[in-house]
């Protein structure tokens, strides 16, 4: 504990959050000079020395843990929240402590103990335990808790060590293995091809990385030989709760200054991605001089959907069938953020169309079970609360659709009041279309929770065939929550969760929509997405689509132990829109046609 | 022509559109009385009527035709359109002209002619043109057409016979097999089984059914014993139109009217579900005293969606990792309705929830493009318009969670401002949970474009162990477009539509939300679903919910061939909330799960 932080130390601890070729050159050209240390991440050092701390502290309220949790402390495991305090240079963490469990998620077992840390200090050992929290009340110290304990003034909820096979969220197996169910196989292998960072696929070509904070990112998405996205990119993903527990309603996670990229770890083959999928390492560089590998952490394959791409069959004037299988090219990769693990998938398919989709599963996140906890979930354990959140998660989308400048159209439906053309003592309700080209980006920002034009698409200047401006339209899957109030004193930090999508010129010195340092320092945002808006003309100019996806996650019983894919999927497509003349599909090898000729 | 509609022959032509049960006697008790004779659908034998009447007279217009079209009128194919006119009784119906061309989709390829046909007499050689509508202009007869063109006054778009090949929407192959993708083998063969017309699942158990007028649907779905759905059944698909000629204005289609079930055809193996699923023939009795057979035209397959249901990899604490692949059982059939091909899903998933999914697919409807079409779609061809349309559906849900007795429970999501308990000078932010119950029908029926609660489910008065009531939700995934309003003629006939959910009492006498009378006499509607909410109470009853998915779909020119799957599909997900007290794929023996102890 005589640890001493140093700020003038570029590589320690903090440079590692940032990216493979970052420098303090780069930075300071990133961000218009030095960031404050202030703002740093919290390394796998730091939270070691704040553990130490804690387990320092635990140790005088001995009497009390034993009857709470049949623990002298040191098997209990701690888990941190973010933001750290109030204002800007604050580093004042609650850390939630659990009933640790080898071999399962113990984010299930919180034990009703929280304690508040200050560890801003440059030295360790002016670091101190600020709050106590246990079952309701607070306390100053663990001293003070044990003393209350002591005198009898304390109610405290007895819990047991939890037991290995009956233990809340375990996922060992109850029944015997039963025959496999259907696999893919590739009878004459792959039809993809993988060279270093760059696939090809009928007609597609892209190339992949991961950001070791933001995570996951596409450059230069070609169809056919034509640019479609220069960059595609996950900016960040919000993890923000609710509950009664000073931890749990203190946590506003942002993943990316975690690293959604370097903690995409090994994928399971066969589970994860199918076993016939290929698999490659990333690496990274983070809290250390020497680079990291994560071995076979994303994974290309070509998946059966089992669903037609396009079909027809005919009985009507002549007998016929065409066809086409709906087979995509996916690109996944899995971060596990503490507790939870978030799916990336991107998708590739025959009628031009990319689609990118994110599914959470992992361990929810809980508070220890007390008074009016159901206000802010559902009860799902002995003493465990499910806390509500939302999951929101912001994509970059540099769309160049038949070259850099584009303008955004929108097409939505009005019904029009006519007398009938052929019977004019009748009216008919018409539908038509409301066509509409945005001009500033004022106009391009769409709150969450206002509704869209149901048809908005990056348009060329040059017209396809039939004389309609070749487009791509973008078309989002989400179920959001409510965006922060603006009136909080964070919420520029996150505020690209104001709008759904957005639409802005693009620039270079606006690269990304968060920092990793928004995290540590939300009051005084590193980024903040809002000021990109500010007005500026967007027709025929390179554009950039900022999109938000996400849920309210309210935990329910069949979240334990693990929160389940089936309708927690959110994302987006961006689907050709008289882009080209015909569907592409058609001349596709893969077709099926018969007929009675 | 001699032919003549027997309104007392209960069997001609009209009875087939009901129930292979049903009878004369049932229909008296379904609808309180015999139903008028003018709202029975038309039938194969009314439409070869009617074509024998048009091609009598397109006739008189010889030399308009060969300058048109290069046609003597009989290599034109008709499309009906519905409804029929303005007001109850009415039977008079455009008919829109396309050159015809074996072994495509002729729908693509309107020559700009269309034509008014009264046939509502009982006698066919009542039955009248009324008025003839060549791009732009309306005329009383073809003989006027052809005066016109004759005097030299029609602008005439010349349009040559479409070649074999080269014809819009063609799905001739155009190049040779590739080598074959991925494709699922069960090695053990299926692991579902099917009885007659009864499957079985990992705990889940279906009936499963047709009507040949509205559909796919289900009995008694239940999960481990215990039932969750009654009934799960399609009610109808309103496809309703905008365009600039008559017959695409007046076009709203109530597909259960034509048979969703009836066209329902043999499936593709491999292509329109895997070469592995089983097929079985569905009966049906349509305009015949003898039952017809659709063979292998439903098909049931388990599918490896290559995705996790759930998984998480700890790294932290300890080592291990948990996950189950989302093998899901799918039940499908296709419905080929003239030019569109809806393919209906039922999903059963390993966590107990139940996934509905339509997409969209085949050949748009179309209309000779003139003036200002592209108010009303866009060009797709030299003179084709896609006309925009909307595609809405309905379902009728009749859950029953843990015994027939149900409420309606909501939750959604606030912030509250509230002082930190620990840090009284400060404020946060804190999302909380308002839950809900709905007491009244009025209260429960959600207006097509007013947002929803976020979570909405079907409760048991029954907790599970952790206290909360055992539910289901209801989660839908959705693009509407804009509901008719409610001003017009025939929108009762529709309004089901109004309500994107709308949660009923259960009555056996309200069944379905439409009935196949309604297309030909919308404005006196056989069943109006808007009569059922009727604000009574629903706390502790037997509930039925009824849910509207669709999307507003304005083709373009990928929808050449046809409609592609992608971002085309709508649906819902009925997924366990607190109905059980974990999440039952636990105990799946399809679960994996290793560590490093
Ligand atoms: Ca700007
Ligand atoms: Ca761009
Ligand atoms: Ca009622
Ligand atoms: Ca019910
Ligand atoms: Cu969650
Ligand atoms: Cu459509």
């Amino acid at each position: 504990s005589t640890s001493i932080y140093n700020q003038n130390d570029p590589w320690t601890p903090t440079v590692a959050f940032t990216d493979f070729i970052n420098n303090e050159t780069i930075t300071n050209e990133k961000y218009g000079g030095k960031v404050p240390y202030h703002r740093r991440p919290v390394t796998g050092k730091e939270y070691m020395d704040i553990n130490a701390l804690i387990q320092r502290e635990l140790k005088k309220a001995p009497s009390f843990l034993a009857a709470c949790c049949e623990s002298d402390g040191t098997d209990l495991a701690i888990l941190t929240t973010a933001p750290r305090g109030f204002k800007s240079g604050d580093r004042t963490t609650w850390f939630v402590l659990f009933h640790n469990m080898a071999g399962t998620g113990y984010y299930l077992s919180p034990v009703g103990l929280e304690v508040l840390v200050e560890h801003k200090d440059l030295h360790v050992s002016n670091w101190q335990l600020h709050k106590v929290f246990y079952n309701g009340r607070y306390f100053a110290t663990t001293g003070d808790l044990e003393q209350e304990f002591v005198a009898g003034t304390l109610e405290v909820v007895k819990l047991k060590q939890p037991q290995a096979d009956a233990v809340l969220g375990s996922m060992k197996l109850r029944s015997p293995p039963d025959s496999p169910g259907p696999l893919h196989f590739e009878a004459q292998g792959p039809r993809y091809r993988v060279r270093d960072n760059h696939i090809t696929f009928q007609g597609w070509s892209i190339a992949f990385g991961m950001n070791p904070n933001s995570g996951p990112r596409l450059f230069d998405i070609r169809y056919r030989g034509e640019r479609i996205v220069y960059e595609l990119s996950l900016q960040e993903a919000l993890a923000l709760y609710g509950s009664n527990c000073p931890g749990g309603m203190s946590t506003r996670y942002l993943d990316g200054s975690f690293g959604i990229g370097r903690f995409a770890y090994e994928l399971v083959r066969g589970l994860d991605c199918p076993y016939t999928a290929t698999y490659v390492d990333r690496h990274y560089l983070a809290e250390s001089d020497a680079p990291k590998t994560n071995q076979n952490s994303l994974c290309i394959f070509e998946h059966d959907s089992a669903l037609p791409l396009r079909r027809h069959f005919s009985d009507s004037q002549s007998f016929y069938y065409g066809g086409l299988r709906k087979n995509t090219l996916v690109i996944r990769t899995i971060s596990t953020l503490i507790n939870y693990d978030y799916i990336w998938d991107f998708m590739f398919h025959g009628s031009g169309a990319v689609e990118v989709r994110v599914h959470a599963t992992g361990y929810i996140s809980t508070s220890f079970l007390h008074r009016r906890g159901t206000d802010y979930g559902n009860r799902v354990g002995p003493h465990t609360l499910g806390t509500m959140h939302l999951h929101h998660m912001h994509y970059k989308v540099d769309l160049d659709v038949d070259g850099q400048l584009n303008s955004l159209e929108t097409q939505d439906m009005e019904y029009e009041l006519i007398k009938d053309p052929w019977s004019m003592q009748n009216t008919i309700e018409r539908p038509y279309l409301r066509r509409k080209s945005l001009e500033r980006e004022d106009e391009a920002a769409f709150p969450l929770d206002a509704p869209m034009p149901r048809y908005l698409s990056f348009a060329s200047p040059n017209p396809n065939k039939w004389g309609h401006p070749r487009s791509y339209r973008i078309q989002t899957v989400s179920f959001a929550g409510k965006h922060l109030p603006t009136s909080s004193s964070m919420e520029r930090s996150v505020s690209w969760g104001r709008y759904q999508l957005a639409v802005t010129r693009r620039k270079e010195e606006e690269p990304t929509s968060t920092s990793i340092y928004n995290q540590n320092d939300p009051w005084t945002p590193t980024v903040a997405f809002a000021d990109f808006i500010n007005n500026e003309t967007i027709t025929s100019e390179d554009l950039v689509a900022w999109i938000s996806v996400g849920f309210l996650h309210v935990p329910h019983a069949e979240d334990v132990p693990n929160t389940v894919t089936v309708g927690n999927g959110v994302g987006f497509f961006l689907r050709p829109y008289n882009y080209f003349d015909e569907d592409p599909s058609v001349d596709s090898p893969d077709s099926v046609y018969f007929s009675s000729e």
